[in-house]
């Protein structure tokens, strides 16, 4: 699940492959492109580290970061 | 199922959105760079129509159009 | 150019390889889906086909197509 | 340029939007999986840091590292 951490919600997702992890980075950067609001996101192999904050509020968490992480939860269950 | 017609393997893929669709596109993309054998495929929405044939053996179903469709179909499932 | 046929906006790019095609696709698939306006393309290798219309107007070529085939073709350019 | 640091190959990448990042991540994505050596990398908005060394090699930096570097440089190239 999410956590909220040093200003930033944080989630980290795994996957059975490279092409699977970069399968649901792409539907992730669909949806973030859609609300223009984009992840700070890390990837290695299986494994996506995603973190969220809202830079126009000073980097702190806000609604466009709660409403993006859902989405990506929602993404993630396929 | 795939059917095979007009010395082409063919299966049609439905989704529930786009997103979906298009993350399904990637995937394949990325297994069909990795096997240098792409397909033809055609999509409009939520659906991925895919054809498949070898270039190279005259536009005929050969081994490599079997295998790929076999590993599409495992995507599918994911 | 894009010509217009058959109640349809029709343009067909040419890449380098199915990597540079495909990647073309992944902008053009950000940007449909940020318009809720999506194309029905065909694509074999390097060779990406795009026919636009629009659903809700009886298929036919409407203000969303044409602003979506000036936006790809401001994607093609780069 | 690539900067060998750490035991690891760096390079960080600009663009000038999101679209126009995750289009070149798809190209790293699709050379990366067709070389079997996947980077260690990072994006935000228009900016892709990416590492790069060989994890069967005890993380540190091998050929199959170089050679990914240079071809992740042509793709950037276009």
């Amino acid at each position: 699940m999410w956590k909220e951490e040093d200003n930033k919600l944080k989630r980290s997702f795994q996957f059975k492959n490279f092409v699977e992890a970069f399968a649901f980075m792409t539907k992730v950067a669909l949806e973030a492109e859609k609300m223009n609001h984009h992840p700070n996101w890390y990837n290695v192999y299986n494994r996506v580290d995603i973190e969220l904050n809202t830079h126009d509020a000073g980097n702190t968490v806000t609604d466009r970061d709660r409403k993006l992480a859902e989405k990506i939860d929602k993404l993630y269950q396929g």
